[in-house]
């Protein structure tokens, strides 16, 4: 079935219209807490790359994907903001509904000899972004999300030199505080390094009856019309919270090996390949 | 497929430990942002019963869920408390994690000749609430929820007749406002008319991928330990607000039927029972 | 000059009506931060007595105020209701104007040869509570401050020992934990032990220009209205988080001394008589 | 007196040390909401100017300041950054202490024949921000304000002609909206029409005590370390919601002049002039 008829799919199974990329759907599919895909998406990025023991990665990796050798991961903090392809002038008639403020930390992993990226926890300030959660099996829950805004005219950021800094709160306890020294300014770079894989998704959703499976599948998504600009290279740091239950704690101690600040754009679609569905057997 | 077992499914696809009762999974299941079910829930609720034309409600129900002649409805804002019955303690150590407010608009309906109740919009003000949605299929977004606190020793309580109101808004914008007046007290009553039902849930979630189906059921769960104290009668009002996106302009001019406060206690588990599963064939 | 009067005072020295409790006035007072005085307030208290080294509370009080030798002090968490005289409707009309968390941190204190109870700590979460700071001299900054739910129709609760908590957090990390156990419900109490006494305010304002002096003024408040109900007592619970800039570190360590849940209600007027004035002179 | 003495004024009157910008004073000081002055601040800001009947203007002019015959209005919308002098660290390693939003709705006025800016009514979303308003006589409320994210990575902004927008809201409600399209990317232009006079400030602080007045003072203040940067002209949109008590429906009609985008920094301190003293006499 094409992605346009199966939007439609089930308008063919009632006399009556019912819609929506998300609940709560309606004859409209306005009420939809997710908005119709595709997404354009940016971010304004702090970005910290750190490795951990490939052993305690794997505390936070789904069956199948495996850590590296190497034990890259990384934090990144960012403003962000994200256009519904379906409704371009919502940026500016609405401005709650496409700026949020984001944080992913990740890993680079292998899904047999494939190597990607998996993003283990993300925290974001909207719900709607908290939505795409389930649809593409990203490990979204709210958190506040600050980040240093560096305005260029304000008088404390007369020197070349500065630290740019994030932090990550969720339910009134520090997660994570990240920040990148840029001496001179920074170092102008081409590309984040080893940064060009394509994604792995863990989707899984429980069900609600004894007898229904639940939802557990490994897709791998690649994104569209992706850019990165003003790409600078800095001395990060990194630090972990006392927030509870947020398993950064499994990841022990890491050793910090690059900071970064960037802007990227692309387009979030659903595209993604089925790797493996758990529960089909 | 017993539900223990159900719960322990991934684990056995590999050597590593891997749980949560949602996304994100990790080896403890500690980040997950849903807690294990079953939770014990309870509200302070205040409750507007509502008609409207049977054809305005086919708006907001999904397919296969058919109005009612009666056209009946309901508006129910709370102060409420869940407690996963897997960690009792949490409810006095962090709080956050406990409190809630909810708005839910429901609809009696149909499927085929069952009758029940239906939650076609909900708003809760925390994402361990709104992340149930997924799960049971509930129209969850996050929205401000206020009501008025009752407090007896409150000097501005002295006369025995009042008036409670609640409100929700959604992006800085009001959704709707009820309000009770209790005249002298309100009445006592046993039970609340013609709120016996079991519940209908509509589960939509979209698939990733344009191979794979998007998960569309229809189920039907009734809750345990149920409880009602401290039903009180008064006379209603409801007014929907501007917000947008919110689909409440759909249901047209309705005509309020009754008003009401009550506590309630239930536990809400993973019991339901299938109804319909539009993505099987 | 009596109260109504002052209230009118700027009305005499222009043409134009220019009204209001507090900033931003305008010519009908609406826009006003802060409601017209007086408010009634209310509030679903959890209380813990504690005692600390008097010269560690001396770093939260004001001169010409002296700690106890005692020590006395209290944490009060609570779920609160205002409701400014002169509109009583608001309550139910716009419930966010109404509903409030509190919690307060304060000592037993002596002026010269009285006693008093001083608010060295508030944490609210609303603006308009935060603006009655500045007039009373109340601490007020905005915290998020959670309790537990007492539903008696929660399954949860089925128990008659149980625990209430409460938290406050500040910017994402954690200001203090309080938590009271009530063996088999509780000891219904008559008083809470040594709560009698009058209030010290402390008001300091700095000024906008070096010539013009800072307002610096010891006052003493009374409330009317006051009555309290359903005193319970329990074992209490209390310790301090890891949040910046709260100077709770300053206290050292505390001995508990007691636990109370209770409702109690006042009414807060411009009824304060000054002790001193250290900007006169 | 001058500035470091004056803070210092209240240690001289007692033995222990007492300090603090503002409540909640301690003996370091750290808990004080408001952080020592000066404060570097800068803007990213979204500008709207207008003109409105100055009869209608006066409804939110303080005594002895007078509209301007052309009752040129303006409201800004920006993503700003604070950075107190004494704590230059403090932007990267809590930057919830120093990002913010922030609207401000002013008007052109005079005082005499002196003409100034007026900041009628103000939103933030921070409480240190707040703080200040006790300070500076500003009229600062809490609100919710989102504009825009102009990042240039977004496949969304592929075109240059593009439309920035900003809202506020406040409980629930929408105070208002503006807008600006940049045709072909905007017009580059030096400056701001308009926009060097000095600001009026009016600070009013209600008394606690029926015997003592209170505070109502009239200032003037200049800032230093002025600079602007990025000004585009466009095309500008301005709407007024129905947010309750924001005095907004005073204004009536207003006609729109102007849009722009720009980015300015200053240095805000205690270094007003004091024009009138209400309560002197």
């Amino acid at each position: 079935m094409n992605q346009d008829k199966r939007a439609q799919a089930s308008t063919t199974t009632t006399a009556r219209p019912w819609m929506g990329q998300s609940w709560p759907r309606s004859s409209t599919g306005r009420s939809s807490l997710v908005e119709p895909l595709p997404h354009h998406i940016s971010c304004e990025a702090l970005h910290v790359t750190f490795r951990a023991e490939p052993s305690a990665i794997a505390n936070l990796l789904p069956p199948d994907l495996e850590p590296l050798d190497t034990g890259e991961g990384w934090v990144m903090i960012a403003e962000m903001a994200k256009v519904s392809a379906s409704n371009p002038e919502q940026m500016w008639r609405d401005p709650s509904r496409s700026s949020y403020n984001e944080c992913v930390l990740g890993f680079y992993c292998r899904f047999g000899d494939r190597i990607g990226r998996y993003s283990a926890l993300v925290w974001v300030d909207r719900d709607w972004s908290l939505g795409m959660g389930a649809i593409f099996g990203w490990g979204k829950r709210l958190g506040t999300i600050d980040r240093t805004r560096h305005q260029a005219t304000n008088p404390a950021f007369d020197e070349k030199t500065h630290t740019l800094g994030g932090t990550v709160s969720r339910y009134g306890r520090r997660v994570l505080d990240i920040a990148v020294t840029f001496e001179d300014g920074g170092d102008a770079i081409d590309a984040l390094p080893g940064h060009a894989a394509s994604t792995f998704l863990y989707r899984y959703i429980a069900s609600p009856a004894p007898d229904v499976p639940d939802i557990e599948q490994l897709f791998e998504l690649g994104f569209s019309n992706v850019s990165m600009s003003g790409i600078k290279q800095g001395a990060g740091m990194l630090s972990f919270g006392d927030a509870e239950d947020e398993d950064l704690d499994l990841l022990g101690k890491v050793e910090i090996t690059g900071g970064y600040a960037y802007q990227r754009g692309w387009t979030t679609d659903r595209q993604a390949r089925l790797l493996k569905d758990y529960t089909a057997g």
